[in-house]
């Protein structure tokens, strides 16, 4: 049974987001170890009539607020973000999924759990719902505020294998996000992006733009992580301002008000679909463990599917496949020669 | 009566759609210039039956092709956006509309009106809808692939001036665009902008991220071209993808054709809010003249706005307030003299 560790102290509604979320992935399967201050876990379990025997309490004394400044964090080594990352460190759980403070989250994940060998920057890989097909994987959706082009190259390497071994997607397509789809379009920074990429063994179909992120052509869509970053949060924004719109027209009349009513149920799978809470949380790629980070304000329902993308994670090899996608493993060792001198390359041959 | 010279031979749907464009905006009381190949013109006019006395036919043999590489243009002294923008600049015209190639008519602007007195580098200047309230004015939308923070500060400004003449907007907010409020959030270009913006006269309103685009809040976001042009056109991808799914949900059941039925007029309204036809076509600020650059797919429909949102510019004097945001007028001597040593600076009283 897969066991995930989780940050029961981290996000907006938590504790008891957390704990009930816990409760739920539990009774769906997963092993949880919910990371925090032992009475106050105790008690907000309490109020639950029956508690899985899939839920334990690890005890951690301190949180990280969601408003702190990172580098403060590190001095603290009992907060629950860094305990959880020790449970996975040590191997007494396959992630952690933590629904608080991003920045300490990504800075001591780097800190305790290291970056995986060759990797450059770890980065945050978002699913975004797409109009038709699967989901894309949207790689760096923020980790990073500045980019460069050999670190676009390996999130695209990794992203891909993320797709293929989790997403189950044989040869993932990549796409790499512009401002015109003629290789000679955009940044410097993304002209030179796609040079490599369309040289690499990677499935890669060119550059995309902003209009083709959520139509459903491409499985991993690489961008630096500011533009990602936009887009992700850009996407949430307009779904709540259409779908929100949608609600309101059907508050017109009585007309609007009965076709809505009508309307409801066959909305609900539209809904469903663009609802961020489904994945629950967004895996940061290039460290030496599984991470998940999820939104602040997520609720009990965000937090038991995060668990559940982790555990899949986990249970898929997210991890080793993440490592073989950039460096070479004990087998190849040719290839380590020869990448040696400009640095971790790609693996090259499929 | 305004005079706009409409590129007749731009788009993908040219002449059919700037011809009827031309006539339904001159049913309207402006007077349009169709530049183009006089004898496909005069032929296009004549399957209307009734053409107003405000469409007038100016001759320009040549055409560039949509997919034209703008650095051949420039030799080419016939075509229609050539001849179109010798027009505004010999005050033909007040302005130029064009839906046809993008690189070519940024190109063919600087060269033949060249750039407003200490402007660095002309942006697209493009209005996207908000939840609530007036629409918000994206700088830039694509016209720079690469920007500078000297570039946003100026895009800012004028940005303001634009929306408080042609917008109506007393004092327009300023936002900047970023991954996350605080101003250390962001890339390097970002943070150092938010600093000269916060000490500057406008009313800066600080970053704002990816989901308060299209809330409503902020009157001009400022952003690098890249960035920019990715969420205008991730907008236009979502409104697509959701306003459909909707379509499509209302085709699911009897139950909910009914209720699609009901509630369409209810949606009309929303959708209209949403449709990039309404402005017709986006500004192209900073060049010493106005251009607009319409969706090469426009119909007559977006390119009679289009002409409708070029005439308002012009009549409401939007080159002179560009040119006032920018650079001090003649009676501001000694500003000139201030901000002479690092070139040209913001107006810093309003």
């Amino acid at each position: 049974m897969t066991v995930i560790a989780l940050d029961a102290m981290g996000g907006d509604f938590a504790p008891r987001s957390t704990v009930e979320g816990a409760i739920r992935a539990a009774d769906d399967g997963t092993e949880v170890l919910l990371v925090g201050d032992e009475r106050t876990l105790t008690a907000e379990l309490a109020t639950h009539e029956r508690v899985p025997a899939g839920v334990r309490v690890v005890h951690a004394p301190d949180a990280i607020a969601m408003d702190e400044q990172p580098s403060l964090d590190l001095r603290r080594r009992s907060s629950s973000i860094l305990v959880g990352l020790e449970l996975v460190k040590r191997g007494e759980a396959g992630a952690l999924v933590s629904m608080g403070n991003t920045g300490a989250l990504m800075a001591l994940a780097l800190v305790s759990l290291g970056k995986l060998p060759g990797v450059e920057r770890p980065a945050l890989a978002a699913m975004i719902p797409a109009r038709s097909g699967g989901p894309t994987l949207v790689v760096d959706a923020g980790a990073n505020a500045e980019s460069r082009s050999t670190h676009l190259v390996q999130w695209a390497a990794m992203g891909a294998e993320y797709m293929r071994v989790v997403g189950g997607v044989a040869e993932p397509r990549v796409g790499l996000l512009s401002i015109g789809e003629e290789p000679s379009k955009g940044s410097p920074l993304v002209v030179e992006t796609n040079r490599v990429l369309a040289a690499s063994s990677l499935n890669f179909v060119g550059n995309v733009e902003g209009r083709d992120i959520v139509d459903g052509d491409i499985d991993v869509l690489v961008t630096d992580g500011f533009t990602g970053n936009v887009a992700l949060k850009l996407v949430e924004g307009m779904v709540t301002t259409l779908l929100g719109g949608v609600r309101d027209a059907a508050k017109d009349s009585w007309r609007a008000r009965l076709g809505g009513l009508l309307l409801m149920p066959a909305l609900r799978t539209l809904r469903q679909k663009f609802d961020y809470r489904q994945y629950g949380g967004v895996p940061l790629i290039g460290v030496d463990g599984i991470v998940l980070v999820g939104h602040g304000r997520s609720d009990a329902f965000a937090v038991a599917n995060a668990v559940h993308t982790a555990a899949e994670a986990a249970e898929h090899g997210a991890l080793e496949a993440l490592r073989s996608a950039i460096a070479p493993d004990a087998a190849g060792a040719a290839d380590t020669a020869n990448s040696s001198d400009e640095g971790p390359s790609l693996r090259t041959a499929p």
